[in-house]
């Protein structure tokens, strides 16, 4: 498990900013790490082949190959998350067959129907912390295989899972593996939306590396995204049934970047600098400090803070006060108090954790 | 409310069968009503316009039109009910726009994701007597609208009900009427699923006339099928915006069949002569008949019999006993005892009935 | 080849009609073959498991299967043409795989764009006399391969063909093993759409018989609608490939009858009393005696009458006189005269070629 | 119409480029306007809304309202091409209704059936210089509507041309009203994909402004990608049936960038600094030198240069010579000469255009 500061060093950009209110509000609000900027601005004149098959993507590609050990490895850039889910699934899935989800998914709530929109059923199942546990899965597998009418039911056949979860829990290796073993048992597919893959990996509650992602998963994404790049997911395929025309598929639903270099330049900057756990790790970092000082003004946590995404109950007051100089997102209102979501990330300063430390605390004292 | 008794001179068939199994599998395990059979032979050789455009399918339609008293109701006739819910909601609505209904909806369970595979998403509501309540659909459409992320979500758009129910239960005027005003106050459209819909008509505790739906729904289905027709059902749609260009979409999911005449020829027998409700009816009845029969055997219902559905708890001795001579549904597991469902229909006959509570009689004397 | 005068002893049935128009408008404008009829009757009150489980239909992949001499066939019963259509290529193609197919093909004009609806892309070739040709094929594949862009492009992988073809016409055996041998050379798909394959094989032109399409096609249609049944298709899959699943893409796309043993018994009854063909080949009889007539009163063909599909060009003068008695579509509207089809079915009589033969003499006696 | 030199002033960046290959392969292979790059580090820290729900978005909509002089138009930012084609005909169009385009049209060719993929038939006209007449939709429209099955025909309900279309010719303002005039006639959509429409603008043989296209158009789109930009597309909607719950359908097809403000920033620095044109006309007048040169060295042009596409025959031995220095794409091969496409950008060199012309006019001297 990583100790805390470990990352520190890598990120210490001056950040300055110049504004009314300061947002926690998601981990995509700034633009992109010094680093990749840079290197947009340097090669900003080359002329590069389009749509991915220049040299910065082959590159990069051959970077993540190595920082996840699988020679193998099929890797293409995305510009979003959820074109990477749909494309992925468009790819995957014969037209009856359905993805196996949580209820609080990203593909179940926050895309506008966009699986469906490429034709397939979701199948949400309920869990309180946003994981998905194997037993579920083999239970609606073994339920719809024993039904006397399984052809009039869709057919479970794609497990999706997010690490971190929307609710920013983090998987352990014991739970994926779990998930891979019933995968195995009934044939499906097991793919991990990683578009906050930074987080779960630098957690400290995480025993997951890089290299165990491919012998888990039969695809899986590096989100960039909402850990520094301007945008830009991976998604490594490893099952071979899942790599062919894999292109013709990313193309048709507008997925493939005409200038295709500007992400895989993005990817190549990261790993070959070896930040994309740096600038995870720093957002897990000063999302515990922010715990941590919650908790020492006696607010409640929702539970323990192990990412970047962090759950505090507020009475109402006190958010009626904070929302005037901080954004945030609200996911529950109750009677006196609302649960609201504090979202960190590579770009958030120590000047921004002791200014919303300091208006709850000049809150609490009137 | 309807009496027993009402509907059995229309329907006094003298009804043999020569077999090894007595089945309550379904509504639609025989053929058809005498009545059908005659008026296929009897126009067989004559020449018609296919595609719906003869002379039975207008009057049928006329016919329709005046038992529910809707002159200005579109009515077109589909094979099959999965066929006419997947037609109706694919032209009904736009990509982001979503379906509405309980977990239990034949369109969520029972239809290998035709919903989806014409592109929407369903957003299924718990309901452990499978109806709908107007306050659920209240509330997710409330949360919906209120949330920040709105165009993040499929946006409802399309209440999904049948009646009868997959649970065998019947909506109230006052039910299906809350749904309408919730509906009016969302800008939703309510559709019935009336595959089984003369069930419901004629149960003892509806209080639903024909004359209802077109004023409640949006649009709504008459099923022959189940109903004693060879194949068919009717969809009735009175909201002028769902009329548009109905028959391209009929045509271009497979729904519109070439010798259309066949559908509209039935339901021309069924109306013309009065036989749709007391073939309900009828069906009706016989349900009730076996409940009783059960019920003094001392057998456990899991919920009153109102309609052709009866779902009844067997003690395992008498399943495994039951089984080797009856056909039904098992619902159910439990360690003692399984819950299973007997369909009566059109064709039950009152010797079917003996048998099988003759049999049910003799297992508990051993 | 077949001897015209061969199966009329076969279809001798009495037909009377009473009308004032005598149509000839298509080979789907009566009810069904009096076997059929009588089939239904006779096992109306049986109770018969749904959904194409049957013991009718078990019975009748099993004729099937003989006639066609492939015992590792799967064969399916649909209801409509358009529907075996989009379900075969919903099932066999991945999302950006392509339908290759003639301009005038029914898939690309007279489906409401059916197959694009489920996804698909077509890429009709143009083809006066409506047969594709294996170089057009070739041609096609080979600058989808060389086209540097090719994953812009969508991948042609699904070879569609119709016999007879929407213009009357047969292919040879020679023409479909070439296009088998393009298929196998790019690894396309070969499918036989043969919503007239009775027509087709009983042929004058005709060297292909029924045991030669499972040897040469992935998968073809055995029609049922267009010669003599109410309706169905017999849908034959020979490649392993296009076999898994197939009942849930049925189900989900509306294309699985609730009482399929109407589509086994029909085609029982056809397979068990050898009526296919020569209900078929009647059609051609006729088609080619009313061939015959019109070419001794003058009037031009464009092209050999070769199955139940007349094409004629009619004088606008006489064109005025027989619409008025008799039905037929019109194809082309030229200044002095409109080519026309006239259609011949199963129950085509003696007594109306004569009638429009005499009514042609009168017109051009005036 | 323009003049030549116009936009000299303001693109006089100095570009240097270090590589062994010269490229015209294409108008987006290189990064982005310097101005671009500049506005992009200058708020790299600042925290924005994202979803295109920012204030350089805003801006950005303000200032093209103001420069099509449309108050009432709905701007949309869209990171690629196909995506903007593929998001605005879901949200246009009913599943049954097509899109009507030319052959070469990219919607047809080069989005990997992206339009059917969403469910909808194309309807492609031949067309030499791939510019789509208003009497050609008009007849496709009459036929289709006269057509006794018109219901089994998908229904023509959606013009798409592009400005400048895929072979580099421009539509005049009398061609786009001529087509508006038979949209209105027959109640279709017309919409212009504007993925080159500054080259379009600044042509030579244009007579159409920016004012124009809000006058003609359902909706059109501003290209980014092609004229100067890292990615995006602005999508003007003014038809007001096309604009309700765009977004929706936007973020259901991935087409709503996390980090939207890169699409507004980009628009706002071109729009705000009058750069659009002068960009784009710089890659045109760069074309003409080049078609100069050519013709003065007797090479013979396809057509006349009057965008930034230039199609020219090379003698093969030229050809073979070229290509080792010089990157352009095949369009056409002969026996003797092939046809190739030479494509200009905002980033051609005057040192570009004179060592292509030297390398031919020293091939030519051997």
């Amino acid at each position: 498990m990583m100790e805390r500061g470990f990352y520190r060093e890598k990120t210490g950009h001056k950040i300055e900013r110049d504004r009314d209110m300061i947002s926690f509000a998601n981990d995509y609000s700034e633009g992109a790490a010094p680093e990749v900027l840079a290197a947009l601005a340097k090669i900003n004149f080359e002329q590069n082949t389009g749509y991915g098959e220049d040299k910065y993507s082959a590159e990069a590609r051959a970077l993540i190959r190595e920082v996840i050990a699988a020679e193998n490895a099929d890797v293409h850039f995305i510009v979003g998350g959820t074109q990477t889910n749909l494309i992925m699934i468009a790819a995957a899935l014969r037209p009856h067959e359905a993805v196996i989800c949580v209820e609080s998914g990203h593909v179940n709530v926050h895309e506008t129907g966009a699986i469906e929109a490429v034709g397939h059923k979701l199948l949400p199942l309920a869990s309180p912390d946003g994981k998905l546990r194997a037993e579920q899965v083999d239970k609606l597998v073994y339920d719809h295989v024993h039904d006397g009418a399984f052809e009039h039911m869709a057919k479970p056949k794609f497990i999706y899972i997010s690490n971190t979860t929307e609710l920013g829990t983090v998987y352990t290796k014991a739970e994926i593996t779990a998930l891979r073993q019933v995968a195995d048992k009934w044939n499906l597919y097991l793919y991990v939306d990683g578009a906050r893959l930074g987080s779960a990996l630098t957690s400290t509650v995480s025993d997951l590396n890089f290299e165990d992602y491919p012998k888990l998963c039969d695809a899986f994404s590096i989100g960039g995204t909402k850990n520094g790049m301007l945008f830009g997911e991976a998604l490594v395929i490893m099952n071979d049934a899942l790599k062919e025309d894999f292109r013709y598929i990313q193309k048709q639903k507008g997925g493939m970047l005409a200038k295709g270099w500007l992400l895989g330049l993005q990817f190549k900057v990261f790993f070959e600098n070896d930040l994309y756990l740096p600038y995870a790790g720093k957002a897990n970092e000063m999302a515990a400090k922010l715990a941590d000082g919650f908790t020492k003004l006696g607010l409640c946590l929702a539970q323990e803070a192990v990412s970047n995404q962090l759950f505090v109950y507020l009475p109402l007051g006190l958010h009626k006060t904070l929302q005037k100089s901080f954004v945030y997102e609200v996911q529950n209102r109750e009677e006196e108090r609302v649960l609201v979501r504090f979202c960190t990330s590579w770009a958030t300063t120590e000047e921004e954790l002791e200014a919303v430390l300091k208006a709850c605390s000049e809150a609490q004292a009137e």
